[in-house]
């Protein structure tokens, strides 16, 4: 599902880093810790013995999963829990069943691998958001004296400065950076409810361990039908690809009238003397990909009754490709960015 | 363009009094309190003495305009302010002239009077999101103990109470509430840049007397083309209907298998026997036509330049729309939740 | 809900003429039609006596009204056709009353109604696109020979002639009118089923007489539940807003370069000197927002069991305001190609 | 950038059958079967000998491509096709040169591969929709007189059979049908233009030649700019897919209040008693991943000048994925029809 993996356009539109921690490799590997720090829960808890918990944890991590044969249980269960659970069954002696799994419910692992994952990304795309301020800063001194003509809707008007005109892009992203920190405790939080979220009292020590172990804050209830922090964070994503977008679509007019020369620009197959604004464009086109995406995103907040499947796959479709755009932009922004060689007249 | 205006959908899916602070009658309000606020800081700023911008700032306020005499300019400028700078020149006595408009731009005043009216809005909502809260509360107090079948994947899970339900539509207000706060002042700003969006610094002065008598920050640069904070919002709007969505989607479910009795539910033309559940109805229209119109506020990001006719009327397409939604959807949830006469089996 | 309405932004966006025909007024006279060809229908079936019939026809189609007592209702029934039949039963002697609306659902009312306002605007819009058709054919007869540089991903590549390019917005225009001539038959149809849309046997000759009195073809089931010609219709739409928004965005483009003299161009209220390419702008701004809408008529295909309020009221919002949309882009776009008094290089 | 390769959601929510057509090897092989048959018209055309096209034709073919070298010259030039045609001259003996490529441009190359994929994938669709008439046509027969419940509004309303809702699945498979039929014309189609869209006079017998060997329509003009043909199907691609979402819901609706039997739905990993109707979410998934998509087709119909690397570039994201949630979601829809074992109740 992630375009990295793409032959060709895997750079251009895609991010194998950022692609990464959601992929479906890190995935299992989520899900498997996710599995391992609830039966070290259940230790904690004194549901099952300490050594029955860390033996079983053990077991877990080091289960000799086969992939591909989730496939088939995951086309009939709708996900992949069941069969990944038989598969570790399978594989632990029965001493250590009671510290499999039991209590938990398949989008309490999932959502909460999920967040392992994101966790990672928004890391990643923190520093890359940073990054892109540092590549503007400097953009900004290196350049930011040279005039520009000023152009409201689509007429010349009055000049200005390159600094003027870059602002536009840099400002937004300081506001993007804080919009993050104060949303990343809404979305990186342990999902823990049983078969129909809601925990029962006896159950809150197992809670409270199970966060512990993952590092990720307990809210008061799981989150199986309440999506509004993955929305909000899809929104994020798509406001972080639109301030580039703007940027991009800057630099490509730029390009069209010769206000920026750019190193390393895209080559014709029909016309050798053109030098296409190709990272420039591409940031107009994530932009437009992640408002589009959002839509969807939004449509399944309407989560129907305790879990709904439907609502709950789409975002499966939709969130990886939105993350993984973002990661994307914010590479190729930093890069356009340090690849101006003029702006202004020639 | 408000629904509330209808003469049978109106109450329905619109909300007058949600519509009326973006209405044009009061954005005409808005516009000329801008304007009147700019004489007044010219005045303090010494641009012009001080009687010159009081009375320029009276005038203003009192001029009788005529909205419809707007339109044709309007068709043709592109933007409203041009030809209400015409009406007000024509009123004001050549004297108070140099207190009108100038060093404004267009889109300076109509981002400005957007806020004013965005700021009413979102008091408005503010409150409406407390009467919700206030409402579920109360349901929960009343209803809380009922058994329900707890439902997941479209089947009968275990048993649940219908507090456990009430909770996902509770929970995620006061994180609604919690945004809306932290997203106000990135919303609720001054706009001032004047022709390109580059506020001379010997104008600043004047910036801050305006952002004082409007009562409004002032951020740095006027944010012509910075949209976040408007798509930001609009995203916030489109989170609470989805919420609501997911109430109205679960209510109607409920409706359909017996699980709620409702006072007032909607009559058929044909089947005088039925009681049809519209408002909950009405909820998860409300949510997919937020989700829906949010993309194109996100497409609006894509600014180009320092000022774009084509992005930004876009935005007064569709952001009036998505907050008279907002406050219909938030009329209609406290509506419903104390129309609730019975949960669980009857 | 017409922008058309708005005291100062009726004519840069709306349409009063492609909105009337399914603004309130119109639609309440077609819901009258329909009611009273339905009472025609009884009379032809044999249901009621011709005399009966015709008399309650007329009696319908001259009833007195009140539009805003029905706003009321349709807050509490979710359709405006309960209390409108309440007020006609009121205003009908009882006599006539077996020829008033019995067998009829409130949706065969109103789908039948907007069926009714489509055919008049499509009968406009395709008016509309062979106006524009023609404007453009002159546009390329008077300018078609300038010379323009081609322009591919923001670079100038080859030289072309103004006709190279103005064909890329005409020769869609034919395949629009050929793609409505041919999705008119899926759309203007009658909807005729009763309470659960399956029509019984013995109602076959009621359907086929209403269709007859109303000229539309009677398909063999109600089309509550099934919105495929209504989202095909929205893509339509789209499609033709899409082509001109490309037209659009190129005319933009070609006045920032000087590559166009427009007669009429926007003014600003802060630079005199600029005219700005006001009406290219706008159809940039109607081809993201019927892009953006769109979405929203497909997801309202999902209309669950026999009849969903929820995915019906959000076509209500979405349709009519596309519609609109597209009447003002084809309006927009053929005073454009008008107004164009040089292409190519000044 | 397929589901259908993610290990454990690729068939649940993919289809590899679907995909194929689209899929970066056989998007390979279609981009030298272009660049094979243009070499065979440049024969044709007697712009080279007969010889040296079929020579140059059969090396192309032949050439041994390394895919992974295409990503960092696509990552820089925003298109494939410079780094193909430079491996293919790397491996093509200098005499050959003249018949590769001379005279087409990337995206000649890459849109008329889009449709030979495209074509295939028609078919596959159109078959598709055939079976899935078939299955409901035997369902129908097997189970329309099953007493079923009229739900309308989410209230019971009055009796109807299993065949009457069936119907409303059915139906709208014969209007896709013929509306496929309809557009493939517009759709399946070369697009030959050069560098800037224009074909010379003198070039019109290479494009007959390339268009009869790649048994393709050639429309007077490359479609490089006009995208309808694109968003138009994309429109369709949503539109089946809507009415399998409609579908799903009332299957899911129906297994909720057990009026279906299902074979094979999905189990839990904690309620074992549970049999979740997976696929008919599935169908719902699919329904609003796609009009989701569509918006974004219908944003890149803005496509500026002579070709915009920016909306082009979108397409490549969104449609691959249209094509294969339609492809899935007829499989499913038809598996589902096949599986149901009780319509009505138990």
């Amino acid at each position: 599902m992630s375009v990295s993996a793409h032959p060709w356009l895997g750079t251009l539109l895609g991010d194998a880093e950022t692609a990464a921690p959601l992929g479906a490799e890190a995935q299992l590997t989520d899900l498997l810790k996710v599995e391992a720090a609830y039966a070290r829960a259940l230790g904690d808890a004194g549901r099952v013995s300490p050594e029955t918990a860390e033996a079983a944890a053990q077991a877990i991590l080091a289960a000799p999963l086969e992939p591909d044969r989730l496939r088939a249980r995951t086309a009939q269960d709708g996900v992949v829990v069941p069969g990944l659970v038989a598969q570790l069954k399978a594989h632990l002696p029965g001493a250590l069943h009671p510290a499999l799994h039991s209590g938990l419910t398949s989008q309490d692992v999932i959502d909460t691998a999920l967040v392992l994952g994101l966790r990672r990304v928004n890391d990643l795309l923190a520093l890359r958001l940073a990054a892109l301020s540092q590549a503007l800063h400097d953009l900004r001194r290196d350049h930011g004296t040279a005039p520009l003509m000023g152009v409201t809707r689509m007429q010349d008007a009055l000049p200005i400065t390159a600094a003027d005109r870059i602002d536009a892009w840099a400002l937004p992203l300081a506001d993007h950076a804080a919009r993050l920190t104060a949303l990343r405790p809404r979305l990186e939080r342990l999902s823990f409810g049983g078969p129909v979220g809601v925990l029962p009292e006896a159950d809150r020590p197992v809670a409270e361990a199970l966060a512990r172990h993952l590092g990720l804050p307990h809210p008061g209830k799981a989150w199986h039908a309440m999506r509004d922090g993955i929305a909000e964070y899809g929104g994020w994503l798509s406001l972080v690809t639109g301030t580039l977008g703007k940027m991009g679509q800057d630099l490509a007019l730029m390009a069209q009238t010769g206000q920026v020369a750019l190193a390393g620009g895209g080559g014709s197959s029909a016309m050798p003397h053109k030098q296409n604004p190709v990272a420039a464009e591409t940031l107009v086109t994530l932009a437009r990909f992640n408002a589009t995406l959002l839509s969807g995103l939004h449509q399944a907040l309407v989560h129907e009754q305790e879990r709904s499947g439907a609502a709950w796959a789409l975002e499966w479709l939709l969130l990886p490709q939105m993350t993984e755009a973002t990661g994307t932009a914010l590479r190729t922004a930093a890069d356009l960015a340090r690849a101006v060689r003029r702006l202004g007249p020639a």
